[in-house]
């Protein structure tokens, strides 16, 4: 297990105040839902933009929500004005999405000064709909 | 260098042709500019909605382009009626984008009767912004 | 969690007892040490042929370890005859190697009848050094 | 395309005398068969020793050789003294092998200070047995 001793609660809770306001995250319609030391959940709810031709949520949504919630677990575990930006990640999708909302849980593995490893769980109604895992890269201020 | 016998020109340009007015390429504003054999390249602008807290597009967005793209591509090569599922994709992302268009030109390198492998690369105004590869599990009709 | 209802016993407990006498694993010295339902643990101790000119363990051969046990952690909990595919992965490799025992613990996250996503911690004295996320594909006998 | 500034042909030269004498690349039979600016070809024969249980060659030489390559092609086009450190990478392996040899064809497509993204096509007698993508942190001397 990882520990963070750098973990700020204040920031985990303003992530979870802010509610994605504006950007990519409000236009998806991207809800943080629990923040913690090294973990976070954001969901999003099904809606008819989201969709494919085929009437199932766009593999595109899981995409970004992954990308989202893969540099946003790391705020609350760095020091303030540091950085994160996603540098790469690997997703499978395993079942498709018709209704209800999709939750994805992140979980930083590993991290050091400069990078952390994160793994993503995405789920619907208790159903497992994707696995995630990714990198990111710290970047303190300048 | 991949044959493709099941090329059909009419269905590159139904893609064309369609631009994505609904679904979630419509609302991120996904267009196809170009469609071959094995070939497809997709583009997408910048817009305030698209963006991160930090004022540069958000990699979701490139995420979803990839997402999309991956998929479409397969379409005009395989026969009519046949689905293709994104099963699973890598994405590296080594540049922001702060303007202008983002554009990313998919590649099938392999197909078989039931798998591609895509490469795609993402630029903006002619430079480098990403690269993924992922598979498309084809799905012949019931 | 999932459940493995074709968990066999028997075949874990051969996969203890072959401990690779052949092929790669073999040649390598990768050892089975554990294995259960959906989950399975393979070691391989440093040696001067497997360093690279750094004098670390080769990152080879950490991927050919990750390799070995994505498919190997199926069998146990697969039907007789039923033939184990690794179809792709993804491995980051985060810190270095000098001596002592490599262990890759997998675990199965999800399996249908088709396809197994598998997640692997590869760790050498209680440090992480890995994590890989792959795709095995289940093929029936014909 | 890459530009390669730093490229230095006689380190080139001397990845293709060395011929991977020793460490992993010597155990398992690499061979160096080309070297040019930021593209490298590494090769590697079909022997008992490299078979998985089904008689065709084992996924972890593909993988070991696709790590090698990864980090190899870099030398020639950094400066001297830098390390080239393979981060991570992503492995799709499309067809089985049986005999011959099999040959990894390494492209740098794109590459900073700090990073460079690689990626490789494996073939086997003319036919596609693999394609990765992976990233190489650079690391200058301290």
């Amino acid at each position: 297990m990882e520990a963070f001793p750098d973990y700020d609660p204040a920031t985990a809770e303003m992530a979870m105040a802010r509610q994605e306001g504006s950007g990519l995250p409000g236009f998806l319609g991207i809800r943080t839902v629990a923040a913690g030391a090294g973990t976070m959940r954001c969901s999003i709810d099904v809606r008819p933009e989201l969709l494919n031709p085929f009437g199932t949520m766009h593999g595109g949504v899981v995409s970004a929500l992954v990308d989202h919630v893969l540099g946003a677990v790391c705020y609350p575990v760095i020091p303030r004005g540091t950085w994160a930006a996603t540098t790469e990640f690997k997703l499978n999708l395993v079942a498709p999405v018709r209704e209800g909302t999709v939750e994805a849980a992140a979980e930083i593995v590993t991290m050091s000064k400069r990078t952390a490893i994160v793994r993503i769980d995405v789920s619907n109604g208790g159903r497992a709909v994707a696995f995630a895992q990714g990198t990111v890269t710290l970047k303190p201020p300048a």
